[in-house]
Formats: C-alpha cells, sequence, structure tokens
C-alpha cells in the first residue's frame, strides 16, 4: 500500500518559465528513459519478486521514490508553462519584433498536448510528444536480467538528465536537476551492489546447465564485417569475463543450410502460378511443390 | 552495406511441428526480448557512433549476425505451423476425440495472425500479438550507457530463450536454441568486455561534473517502506562501486515544499467556482487565486 | 511524495490457481478500465491541478489508493499463475486424459507473456496482451471536465470488475473483488460529489462566453438515421439538463458547401492528368486547376 | 449503412491560412478528444448494442453526424495549409526578415506528416503527431457506463474546441469552432439525457448484488494523504449520491497482511543465489525458499 | 455529410455461433488489412482530395461503403457471441466432458476484451487483440499512389476473406464473406481502373523531372544475394515497364565510403576514453578525436 | 545470413548542416513510406516464402539492399545533426539576433530524441516522432498481394523522397536523394514486373473458386454518395480489368434488415431498465427482451 505527502521530495522552483524547456522535460516524465517507465518498472518488479524479500522491499521503496520524481517533474513542467503565449496572434506578432515581447516564447515551442489537452500542464508522454507505452516495463522475475535493466535504465536516465541540466540556464531548473542526477547515480550503485550480493551472476540466467548451451559458440566472436577491429580486444581474445571460457574470432559463415519450406496449404490462398515462359528453372517450376509428407520427412532431417 | 546469403547461420528444424510452440517462438522475434529489437538496436548504435571507430564496426558485425537469427526464427515459426489446422471444423471436431486426431493442435493455438495475415508464417510480433515498437531500440549515442542496455536485451533475451529450450520437446528445436542461448552468452561477454576496456565508466555519463551533481545524496538509499532491509546490504553501507563516495541509508522525508501553481489562464477554460457552502476554508476559496505576477514572484523565490 | 507499505490494502488469496484466471486479470492491471490507468491519471490530474486546493490533495490521496490497488492485482496475477503448466509436453498430455492432470489448465491458457516476459506473474497489459498505453491518462485541467472521465473510468472498471466476480468460482478472488467493487463504487460517487460542489458544472467548460456558441445548435438533436426515435424522449424535446435552452428534433441537412481544395502545390508532385477520353466534364479537366492566388479568393468568400 | 453528401454539414472557410493552427486542429481530429475518437466510439456502441432499440437508432444517427464533423476539420486543415511553406530555403530566409516575407509561417510550424505524408492535408493523427489508437473506443454495452464515457469524450471535446476557438484570430475558423462547440453542448446534454431516462443508474451497473459487494467500504474515503480536507467536503459526510449509503472519512491502513508468493518454478530461471556473507537473515536465507505444496497451503489460509 | 439507415447493407445471419470465429472475425474488423482501415483511408484520401473532383466523390461514396462493411462485421461478431461460455466454472468442466456440454466452445477461445471490456461484441482491434492505429490510413496526396496502396488494402483484404471464409462451416458467414470477396474484387478493380484513366503513372509520382533522378540507378536490380535467380527474369533484362529504360542486372558494390562523423559534443555526455592498453591503433586512439570546424570540412569534401 | 560492408551503398554528404531538415528525413527511416519499414517488410515475405524460390532470393536481396539505405539516411541524419543548437540559451538569443549566429537553426527544429535520447543521431521514429511500428509489415503469404503492397511501399516512398528533395537547398542532399528515387523507381518496376510474371493475378487471390463469391456484386460500383460521377469512367462500365465481368453502376440501396441482437446475458451486467414514463413504444418497453432460445431461432432463420 502507498501514501501520499503534501511536500515534494525536492525543491522544485523555475525562475524563467520556458516552454520549450517544458517541451523537453517531458522525455524525463515519459520517455524511456524517465521517471514513469522506472516507477512501473520497479512496481511491477517488486510486486512479482519471488524472492528474497529483502530485494522486495528495497525495490518497492524506491518505486516509491520514483512516483515523488514524476511528481517533481510535473511540477516542474506546470511552472515553466506559466505564462506561456498560447494564441496564434501573438506567435505572428513574435517574430517580427523579435521575440522582445514574448522573451523569445513561442506558442509552437510547446508540446501542443500540453496546451490543447492539459490546459498547461504535464501529459504522461515523452519530449516527442508520444504517449508512455508499458511495454517498456523490464521485469523478468530473475533478479540479475533486472538489475542489468535497471542500470541501463538509469544510466540513460542520467545522460538525459544531464542533457537537459547543460540545455536550461535556470538555476531553479539546474538545482532540480543535480538532485535527479544524485539520485540516478545512487540508483546505478544500487543495482550494481545488488549484483555484487549474488553468488553467481554470468551468464544470465546463470542456473541453466552450461552443457546443454552449445558452448563452443559461447565465447566466440562472430565476424561479419569487413569492419576493422583490433585482435588485442578485450572480446576476441583471452579469458572470458564469466571464467568459463576463452574468447576466440571467429569469421563467421553459415552453419546451416539454405531453407525449404513446404508449399502453401490451399486454404491460404497463397498458391501462385508462373507463366511457362519464365519457368526456365527448378527455382519456379510447378514440380518444386512437394506434398506435406515428403516435405515433412525432408525438414526433419 | 549489407549483403545475403541463402544459407541459416545455424541448421533449424522441426521435428514435430507445433502451433502452440509457433505462438511462444514468436517472442523471440517481436518481443522486447527479441531479435528484431537487438537488430535494430545494433543497427542504430552503429549508425550514430561518433568514435571510437572499433566499436561502431564491432556493433554493426553483430547487428549483422542479428539478422541472420531474425532470419533463423522466422523460419523456425514457418516450420511449426506446417499442417496446422487452419478450419472451426477442426477444432469443433477435436475436443470430443480428445486430440487424437490432430495431436492435440488447435487452431486456437496459433497466433490469429500468424494464419490471417501470413498464411501460416512469422509476423513482426510477440508472442502475445503485440507488434515490434521501435521505442524499444535505445541508442544513446553514450557508449557505457548503450553497453548497458545492450546486457539488459541480452540479459532478458538469454533468459527468454531458457524459457522457451524448456518448454520445447522437440530436439530440432532444442539444438536451435542451444546455439542461441549459447550467442546470447557471448553477447553478454561481448558488451561487459567493452566495458572494461573504458578508463572510467561510473556514474554514467563519467564526463558529468561531480562538483555539479548535488552529491550528498549520490550514495544514499532513500529508504520509502517500511519493508525491513538489512543494515549490511551492500547498497546501505561500505565504499560505493564508483569508489567515490560511501553508501548510506537515508529515512527519506520531503526536501521540497508543497507545490504552488499558478491559477488557470483563462483562455484555458479551466476556471471552476466552488458553491459558498462548500467553501468552509482557504483551500477552495475563490481569493486563493492570486495574479499571474504575483505567483511569479512566490514561486521563484 | 510518496511511501510504500509492505502489507496490502486487503487481503488477496487464491485457493485455486487458475492460469485462465490469470489472465483475464490482467484487464483490471493494463486495460483501459484498469488500476494503472487511474493511478496514472490521478497522478497527473493532482500533479497538474491549479486549484482549488482540496481537490488536489484528495485526488492525490485516490491516486495512492489505486497504487495499492495496481499491487493487489498483480499480486493476485502471481498467485493464480503457481503451478501453471509450462511445457508444451504437459499440453500434448492435457487434451488426451481431458484435463485431469492439470484441472483443465492449459499453457496457452497464460497470456503468453506472463509466462515468457515475467517468469509466471503480471505484466504491465491487458487481457488481450497489449501494453498499457499512457494516452488514456485523462488530465484537461478543467475539473468539471475529469470528473466525468473519472465517473467513466470508474464506471467501466466497476463493469469489468462485475463481469471477472461472475467469471471465477475461487472464494479468494470473489472477496478480493467485492472490496474492488465497492471502492469503485465509492470513487463514482466521490467524483459525483465534486460536481455537486461546483457552482456552474454544465456545459463543460461553463465559463465560455455563452454567446460565442452557435447556440442556435446546442440543444437540437440532429437526426441523421432513418430509425425510430421516440418524439418524447427526453434528449428531444423538453427543458434542456443545463437550464440554458430547450431540446429540438432537427432532422438535419448539410449547412455547408461542398468543399473546393486549391490544386495541389506543384513540389508536393501530386498532381496527375486524366487521359482526354476520360475528360467528358469539369469533374476532370485540366482547367479546373485555378491558380493558388485565384483559388484563394474564392476560398475566402 | 451509411450514405455520403457532397456538402459539408456545416461551412468550413479560412480567410488567413496559418499552418500552426492546421497543427493544432489535429487535435479536434485524431485526439483522444476528437471527432475520429467519437465517430468510431459511436459506431461500435451502436453497433453492439442490445437493446433498448431506440438507443441504438440514436447513437447511430450521432456516430453519422460525426463523421461529417471529421470532414469538416480535415477540410479545415486542407484549407490552413494552402501556401504554406515547404523549403528549408524559405525557412532560413524567413527569421531574418522577421517573417516579413511569410507572415511568419514556418515550415517547422507543420506537423511534418501533413506535408510529408499527406502532402499538405489533414493526417489521422493528433496535434503532437501520433496517430489516432482506437482503444479510445469505449463501448462497455452497459448503456449507462458508456454515457458517462460519452459525457467525458464530448466534455474534453469542447474544452478542446474552447482552446482552439481562444488560439485562433480567423473569423472563418471561429465561426466553425462556435458550431462545434454547439454540437458538443448538445451531446453532453443528449448523454446525461438518456441517464436520466434511466429507471436506476448508480452506482454502474446497477444490476450487481448490492449485497455480494464488501459494503462497508462503498461510502468510505480512503484518506491516505496528510493533506488537508475539509471535512464538510460532500463526499465525506452526508446521504450518499445514490441513496444506499452514507459517506465516512477513513483514515486508511493496510487491511491485508504482506504477500508471500512461492519461490520461482525451476524452468523460469529466475533462481538467483546470494553471498553468505549477505544472508545475515531470514530474508535472504535460502531456507526461505520453501516447497510449492507447503506454500499454497499458507497462501490459501 | 453523412447520414445512417438502419438497415444493413447485406444480410448477416449466423447458424451456429462460435466464439473462436468471433475472435478471428476481429481481424476483418480492426487488422490492417480490414474495414476499418479502408473506411478510414478512404474518407482522409476523399477529404484531403485536392482534384480531380470526380475521384473525391467515387471515394468517398467507398468510403461510405466500408462504413457499412464495419457495421455488418460488428453484427455478425456480437451474433457470434451470443450464447459464449463466460465463466472459469464452464471451463474447467469442459474438458473432462469432451465439450458436449458447449459444443466445443471455450471461454478462453474470444478475444478477452470482446467479454471484459465489450460485453460480448465486437471491439475496434484484430484478431490479436491489438487496437487499430490510424498510421495504416495511406493518403498521400498523389493519387496514383493511393490508389495502389488501396490495391494493397484490397489485396490483402481478400485474401483475408477468403481464409475466414474457408475456416467457418457456418452458411449465413459464408454468405457474407462470399458477399465481401465478391466487394473487393470490384474494389481492386475500381482502383486498378482509376490508374487506367490516368495519362502517365510510372514512375509515381511521374511529375518529378527524370533528368534530376539518378537514372543510372533507376532499372538496374541490386544483386546483394548469393541466391539464384534466372537471368530471364522480367526484371533483370527488357525494357522497363514504364518503358523509359532497360533493366540490368548489377552486382552491387558499395558505392559510398565508410561514413566519418564528427566526435560528440561535449554537452551530450556521449564522450569515452578508451584504457591505454586497448589504444593499439588509430581506431581508439584519443587523436581521433578531431575538432569540429576541421571534422566539417572534411565531411563536406 | 547477412554481413556488412562498412562502406556506405552511396555516398552521403552534407554541406550545410540543417537540423530542420534532420528531422524531416527521420520519415524517410522511421516513417510509414520509410526505409525500416520495407527493410522489415522484405524480410518478412523473404523468410516466409513457400515458393517459387527466385523471388525468396529476389525479395532478400532488396531486403539487404534497404539495410543499406537505412545506414544511408541515418548517417545523413548525424551529419545534419553536426553543430546543431543544443541549449535554450541559444534559442533565446537566436530570435533577437534574426539568426545570424546560428544561421536560422534553432533547437526546436530538432526532433527532441534526436537530441536527448540519441545525442546528436537518427532515431527509429518517423518525423513527427512516432516511432516505427511493424504492424506495418505486409507480408501476407500471398504473392501477388504482397507485390502490390510493395509497389504501394515505394510508391509512397518516392513521392516522399521527392517532397524531401524539394524541401533541400543542400547539394549532397539531393545527390543522396537523387539516387534514392531512382532506387525507388526500379524497386516498383521490380515488383510490377513479377506481377507480370505470375499465370493469373486478378482478382487476388486468383485461386479462389469464382462460383463461390458473389460474382453479381464482383464489378458493381455501389453508389453511395450524391456527388457527380461521369459515367463513362473506366469503373462504371465496360469489361472488367481481369476480364471475367461487365463493369455496371449500382445506386446502393441496403440489402440486409435491421440487427437484431439478443439480449444482453445477465453475467455482463449491461441490463438497463428505462423508467415508465419514457416507455411508449416497443423500443424501450421490457418485453422487447425475449429469451436467448427464441432469439436463436429467430436470428438465425
Amino acid at each position: 500500500m502507498f501514501t501520499h505527502d503534501t511536500k515534494l521530495a525536492f525543491p522544485v522552483r523555475v525562475e524563467n518559465p520556458n516552454p520549450l524547456f517544458a517541451r523537453m522535460l517531458q522525455q524525463a516524465i515519459g520517455g524511456v528513459e524517465g521517471e514513469v517507465r522506472v516507477m512501473m518498472q520497479y512496481m511491477f518488479q517488486g510486486f512479482g519478486s519471488r524472492g528474497p524479500l529483502k530485494y522486495r522491499n528495497m525495490i518497492l521503496s524506491t518505486a516509491a521514490e520514483e512516483m515523488g520524481h514524476v511528481e517533481m517533474l510535473a511540477t516542474a513542467v506546470a511552472l515553466n508553462l506559466e505564462g506561456a503565449p498560447t494564441k496564434i496572434q501573438e506567435e505572428l506578432a513574435a517574430d517580427p519584433i523579435a521575440g522582445a515581447v514574448l522573451n523569445g516564447h513561442k506558442l509552437s515551442d510547446l508540446l501542443p498536448r500540453q496546451l490543447l489537452s492539459a490546459g498547461l500542464a504535464a501529459t504522461a508522454e515523452d519530449a516527442n510528444g508520444t504517449p508512455f507505452n508499458a511495454s517498456h516495463v523490464y521485469a523478468s522475475g530473475n533478479l540479475a536480467a533486472d538489475m542489468y535493466c535497471n542500470v541501463c535504465a538509469e544510466s540513460t536516465g542520467r545522460v538525459l538528465a544531464t542533457r537537459l541540466y547543460e540545455m536550461t540556464p535556470d538555476p531553479g531548473m539546474k538545482e532540480m536537476l543535480s538532485f535527479l542526477i544524485a539520485r540516478d547515480t545512487m540508483h546505478q550503485q544500487q543495482w550494481l551492489a545488488v549484483l555484487e550480493e549474488l553468488e553467481e551472476v554470468l551468464p544470465i540466467p546463470a542456473d541453466f546447465p552450461q552443457e546443454e548451451a552449445a558452448n563452443k559458440y559461447s565465447y566466440a566472436f562472430f565476424n561479419q564485417t569487413n569492419g576493422e577491429i583490433p585482435d588485442d580486444s578485450r572480446f576476441l581474445s583471452g579469458k572470458s569475463l564469466d571464467g568459463h571460457g576463452e574468447f576466440s574470432n571467429f569469421n563467421a559463415v553459415p552453419l546451416g543450410e539454405t531453407p525449404t519450406l513446404a508449399p502453401p496449404a490451399p486454404e491460404m490462398h497463397s498458391k501462385v502460378m508462373v507463366k511457362p515462359e519464365y519457368q526456365a528453372d527448378g527455382l519456379t517450376a510447378p514440380d518444386q511443390r512437394v506434398g506435406m509428407e515428403e516435405h515433412k520427412k525432408n525438414a526433419s532431417k
């Protein structure tokens, strides 16, 4: 169960509201690197956790923290939109007078739905205006995999926060972002620290029987480019990071055959006939169409 | 530029086609843990790479490899769908005779669009039937962040592959999956090996000036739950993993104030008036509505 | 700011885990009638609220409550998936023995991603398997509009909960759903009670100047069907519900003209030429293509 | 069956085409508050209606009306795009000369796909550029729930229309919007009038047996915030709006227990082992992992 | 403007309601090959048509026809769902008694939202359960391109209809589908007939100056596979179909160079440093990072 | 299997980087008319091809070609973003000085995620900022249908490329686009040439038994508009294009009856009762609700 405190997790203030920055901040709300995503990712990781119990508690604690970050950012967006231009008239006037009246703020700088759908407030979308999509909730049930997904989220999240920090001249916004950058630092550490607590991490999942994987391909780099890659790269030679193998460099060739699919089932209405003049060889001749039974025998060889 | 070889990267054979497994395999094609995702993620990471050049080459090589995995899995789906029931009549007949005729295969086991849209072949969707959505292409430009995103993808990908391996009794499918499990092993190693080659990785991005982050919050766990978390957890005490700080356990309290937003701009038509009998206090009284200018002064304090 | 309590808002227990019901419950999590939606809708309505303040507090309190409902339902899904079949072998065996072994539980009953992506736990999706999409967060800034949107959400939500209640024979699940049905009852009341507190509600928004709407069309039913509609229907005659007009029945005819768009701009490469034999009249003749300037004059008449 | 009349439902004229307004109008076409949504919502409500028949007729009549509104708005978009800048050259020139040449119209003001995909015409998207998504078609089969969903749609729709009305200085556009505002007025009335015709509306659905809901929670506000909410609020005390209960204010506490999920099934490959030095207590010790049978007994208590 | 007639465009009757077929029919409603798609595609093509006028009229007439097809199919779904099982109890009972009671109908055969969200009626989704997405509305403004898009839609639509026809044993459903198959036949003809009326169709768009295309690549097949393709194929030799060139077979090689992107802008925080031991060559050395100005000069060479 | 060559398929150079054009180019990457779409469409058509084999080879060759086009365009985007403004400060400064400093480049011209998520590189999105959605992968299994879908894709693709060509003044970009325009020319030809090789193309699918379609409706235009359409139009009279029929002009009337659906199943909780004063006729009276059995008999007549 969750409860709410009306106070913000950290102060949010805006000295010079800026509608373009209000749009950019949306990425930190509804973007794939944003706070709605980690809030929901941690909720579902916690709710589905099948032990150890301390991780469930810890993850749900951080889920609650992220809810507060969504709140902070939504507040920041609303404050940045105060006084924003809302009329085409202002837009038309703005350019000739070179932004003097409106301080360079333009109606076109807002994310349209911030105005049209939310009345000058935050929406559950990214800076492009795409609504958050919950397929970004990674909660696999495997704690190690999930921790790496969380590091991914907090790493791209911190990269995003630093870009926003560089983008804004507003001291209030810089202060808020420096807090969020600090929290992303901690969260990166936190998820990596969990990995350090685990007995065996790699390869993920670590409990799959080694002998059932096609292990001769487990530590070989498949080279499928003509681009230069120095031989002494860490991933081309030496002991593998999980200690179970030795890296090698494999100039990839196909290990399988050209696939042969059965002809289409008649009720699929996928059958086509090639005109005789274009049937010069076995690639188009109708007798290529063997029966299903025969095909199955071939296919399963 | 890319080129195609008609041979498969690895043999794909199906001894007992099974339409339910054809559906499940879709997750490894169009799922967020699947091959279309890594194919595109590595393509965009490579195409946008601004150095070092060897990583661009290496990433695009693996992008090409993943294209071949999509091909293998799509072939596996098509083979599993051969001989699948396509008619309601069969479905109605199947249950009473307890599956004897159809070996337990049911029309309802297929992903409907495999039949209806693709004529018994793979679609670019996951096992739920949701089309792949390219917002899952994580390519931040920051190599370290991207490597963690790749480990996330290959970890959840390998977890998925082991679940599919457990699910199928078919020796051909098990062989194909054991190969994909091996390749996911290598790819986890590969991305982690890149991180080992870098001078400074954490916190990501490592080049953001430490002094501009609110560092007193960079290594503190914010405890926002009443759930028990042992004090000796790696993320509650001791040196931080990046070596820049000391973990601590912070019983989180709000550091900010209750936010105050300006009243709505009149042209938003968001204004509401509370009836006098429900205006017993300042929370609803109309004089709460201060002017925008005054509000701005307060907001920016 | 939000905090978490490890205890659930209400007991969740499952006597006979059922994977098909685990799928159906997803609708109450990630469906448009579900709890993730109201959780986020109330969060954004609260975060963007520009007064009166008591509604902000109340809405955010209920947002916190809904977070706990997501937790309850995710727990219910996880419990219903315990012991679920995970292998094709079981599926093949299940039908001939008529479900005796597996109590009628089938691998195909699960939402595939519950198993493949979440390891037998809830996902952030609906029962069809479509991920939650945050465009369903209605938070217009206009309190009256939002209250009706909330009644919509809680009405379809309660209808859903009653359908799930009818569907399950499990006493634990029935108990949980009877609680959620009760809470939806309250929430319907709650949002309607807010509307009762407001001075003027209809038409929404109530502060748009009546004289600027084309009022002669504000209370007329436009009849565009040949289907019978009794004349004494409440919406065809009598005083309008907002007290501002009188209902009438208008047999709709076009009030505008056939639109005339300018010919395509040449750089759009949209131009097509009709062969002479098909140019029998003004509808296809090339001279129909007037210049842009002339067109504009006509268009703006 | 439907038929088309080439005349528009109401005159659409544009005196000063404005590409930024062409973008904003998209919200009224493909936005969640827009006309494509209500058109489809009313179509599916009508098509699935299982009585009373007069509502089917009335709803489908209004569906037809909304089709005509899509037509009007698409025409308005096309007219606003006539003469729009289409070349980067113009964009580069526009700013230095302060918009004099192009009247402040900028290539960047358009929704890119209006130009690139539609050749300067409307698209089936909202103003952010997100395509309409039919999950917004609310048609629950329960007439009362659907009517509230319709009031929601027409309320947010009318709020949107008034914001667009305020935004444009164009008399033609204002006239069109004043018509649409009037129609939204009527439609709000219309759906509310249906609710007045029904015997019993609340709680929705009204035919669920009262005694099967956990009624002691049906009229209690669950207070989960420290924010102030006046005691005399309509939703905290007094008779409930449906007449079936008495409102109360409940300081919410968890009514359930901390959930206990079974350990992961081995074939999910979700098992992790904590290193001995981090196993100081029951929260991480391996013996926490009870067998499934034992777990089930506990879970179902 | 559009109007509605309560009568269906063609009789819809169901002799043996079948919930699995109710799911499959959804593809013809909300699938990419379905009727909602063509309805909206033709609406937007018509609304945005900039001449010749007769095509606008014709396209909007067919848009109206497709609206009626959505109505027919939604009715067919609702009829197929009558008497469908709605309770887990029935599901559990069904298998042991081998479907005798329920005629093989299973709760799991429905699209869950048909029951949960629509109360046993059609939804605006495809057979996988994915909501219709309006990005499938192809309306480019170029009539020839649009006609080919329409042939694509009606071809995949007719393929779908024949697959559904084969799938159902119900005479009423077969009759309805034979009508829809006939209409798709006509619509394929109709759009191809428009192409026959045009002066110049290929290449689309036909009004782009031939000399501005890189014409030496306009009729060459780029061979990027080792798969066999007979030399006498129509697309490898002989006059091109538009009469403007001669087909040839080009064994594709890269015509460009390895791309060189500038180093990342510092404020992107994308910079990474490779450890000295992994800097053996120019591919990773820091001096690879030239300044932006120098880079630009190189890039634009 | 696929392999990569570091060289680009064709030279990509940018003389004057322009961030607005960087946004517009996204449409050619992740738009429905773009290269990611055809790359994936051809991959899945090839992977699922059930003969003739030469088309599989040819389609996969072109799939490989399209991968290279994605690479070219992503490179073009990255080059156009070099030197782009990234700070609000620059934006504020830009307008007053009339773009002199920044050459008219504005931070707001970028697609926000190009900067925020990709660090000034391409994303897998269209120019509106909507991520690519793989439901646009048309691969029906029927070669003729697929060829028309490919012509659709390459036609709208070439229209898009010509619009981009007109939009840019940059010689490098014009050269790249003239190449892509040429390739789209070839691909249109290529897919149409396949259709010429087939014995029987129309109606698609050609192998559905003519006598099972409701053929009297197969060549009749259903006129459902009052808009003028000349009688001598190719689709109104004369032999049909497939040679199987004669076009006719049918003034459409409903051929079916008003549908009658059964009353709602009680467990759907969709029942509503109309107040007596609004029950003046059979359209709302409760006795309209016949039993399910009786209804079924009527329905199946």
